[in-house]
C-alpha cells in the first residue's frame, strides 16, 4: 500500500502498476515475436526480412525507455513501500532484461545478412541447424519466465532458473558440433564464427530468462537470489512453506 | 532534497547516498582488477591464479546485493524525488552493469583454464595476444566511464560512448586476423572458439562501459540517452548550455 489513509492514491498506484505491467508483457511478446522471426529468416534465407527484424527493435527500445520514465515518476509520486516498492523495481528490471533480448535477437537477424546476402561462399547449411535448435530453446525459457512473472508463479520461476544452468553445456555441446563441420570444409570458417555468436547471443537471452525468473522470486519473496544457486532457493523456500 | 522540511534527513540522505557512491567506485575497481588479474593469468599461463580470479566474483556479488538491497531501503525510508531519486537509480543501474562485467572477467580467466591446463595441444600465442590488447582497450573504457560517474563529467561520459561506438569494428577486425591464425593450423580450432569467446566477453564489458557513460548523462541531465547516437546526445547538450 502506498498510503493506507488514502483509499484512492492506493487505488492509482494499483491501475499505474496494472499498465506497467501490461506494458512489460507487451515488451516480452515483442521480443519473442524478434526472437521467432529472425529464426524464420534464417529458414526463408530472407535477409530484407532480417533488416525489418533488426529495425522493429526500435519499438521495444521506446517501450523500455516509457517504463523506466513511468518508474521514475511512479517512485517520486506514490512512494511505494515494501512489495509495492518491489513490484516497481522488478517492472524496471525485467524491461531492461527485456531491451537486451532484442539486441540479441537483432543479432541473429544480423546472421541472416551475413550468410545470405551476396555471400562470398555457399552457406553452410550444417551450420545453420545448430541455431534454429538453440533459438526455439531460448525463446521458450523466455515465454516462461514471463508467464511466472505474470501469474507470480515462484515453481515455474525455479523451473526457468533450472533449466539455465544446463544451458552452458547446451551451448558447449553445439560448439563442438560446430566445429567438426568446420573441420571438413575451412573455408566456412567465416560463416562458423558467424554461428557461434549467434548462437552466444541467444544463450544470452537465456541468460535474462534467468534472471527474470530470479525478479520473480524477489517480488514474491522479498529474496534477492541472483547469486544463488537453485538448491538453496528451493531448500530455503521450502523452509518458508513449511513455517508459514 | 528528500524533505525540504528537515535538515537531518536530507543530510542522512546526503550521508547514506555517499556510503552507496562509495562503494559502487568499490565494485568498479574490484572489477577492474578482475579484468587486468585474468589477463595477467594468460601472460602468466597460471591456471591456478585464475581460479582465483573466478572465486574474487563472489566480492563483487556480495556487494551488487548490498547496494541493492540499500537503494531498496533509501527508496522505501527517503522517498527521494528529481535527482536524489536519479542519484539512487543511477547508483542501483551501474552496481548492476558492474556485477555482470565481473562475470565476463570470469570468461576471461576461464581462458587461462582452457589454454594452460593440461592442453591437449600446444597452446597458440597468436591467437593470446590479440586477447591482451582488447582486454586493455575496455579496462580503459570501464575506468573513464568509472570516474565520469564519480565527477559527474558529461564530456567524459560522451567521450566513453564515442570508444563504444568504434568497439563492434574492432571486434570485427580482431576477428578477421584470428581467422588468419587458424586457417594456418586448422588444429588449433578449439583454441580459436575459446578465444573468439573470450573476446566478445571484453567486448561486452566495453558495451557495460558505455551503459555506465550513459547513466552518467541521465544522472546530470535527467534525460534517457540509452538509444540515442551520439550526434544527437552532445546536440541537444550543447542546445541546452548555450540556453542556460
Amino acid at each position: 500500500m502506498t498510503n493506507p489513509t488514502s483509499g484512492h492514491t492506493v487505488e492509482s498506484f494499483n491501475e499505474e502498476m496494472r499498465r506497467e505491467h501490461r506494458t512489460v508483457l507487451q515488451m516480452g511478446a515483442l521480443v519473442r515475436h524478434q526472437i521467432r522471426n529472425a529464426a524464420k529468416t534464417l529458414r526463408d534465407e530472407d535477409p530484407e526480412a532480417a533488416r525489418k527484424v533488426i529495425a522493429d527493435d526500435l519499438e521495444v527500445n521506446a517501450l523500455d525507455i516509457q517504463v523506466a520514465a513511468h518508474v521514475e515518476a511512479i517512485l517520486a509520486r506514490r512512494t511505494p513501500v515494501a512489495s509495492d516498492l518491489r513490484e516497481v523495481l522488478t517492472v524496471a528490471k525485467i524491461a531492461t532484461d527485456l531491451e537486451r533480448c532484442g539486441d540479441e535477437a537483432g543479432k541473429l537477424a544480423k546472421l541472416t545478412i551475413h550468410f545470405f546476402d551476396s555471400p562470398a561462399i555457399a552457406p553452410n547449411y550444417q551450420l545453420l541447424q545448430e541455431v534454429s535448435k538453440v533459438a526455439g530453446f531460448v525463446d521458450l525459457m523466455l515465454q516462461e519466465s514471463l508467464d511466472a512473472f505474470d501469474a507470480r508463479n515462484i515453481d515455474s520461476a525455479c523451473e526457468v532458473i533450472r533449466t539455465a544452468e544446463s544451458l552452458d553445456g547446451e551451448f558447449r555441446s553445439a560448439l563442438r558440433r560446430l566445429m567438426t563441420f568446420v573441420l571438413e570444409d575451412a573455408r566456412s570458417i567465416g560463416q562458423f564464427v558467424d554461428v557461434v555468436l549467434a548462437i552466444r547471443a541467444l544463450e544470452r537471452i537465456g541468460g535474462h530468462a534467468k534472471n527474470i525468473a530470479g525478479y520473480v522470486v524477489y517480488l514474491v519473496t522479498g529474496r534477492d537470489v541472483r547469486h544463488e544457486d537453485l538448491a538453496a532457493i528451493e531448500r530455503d523456500l521450502k523452509i518458508t512453506d513449511s513455517i508459514s
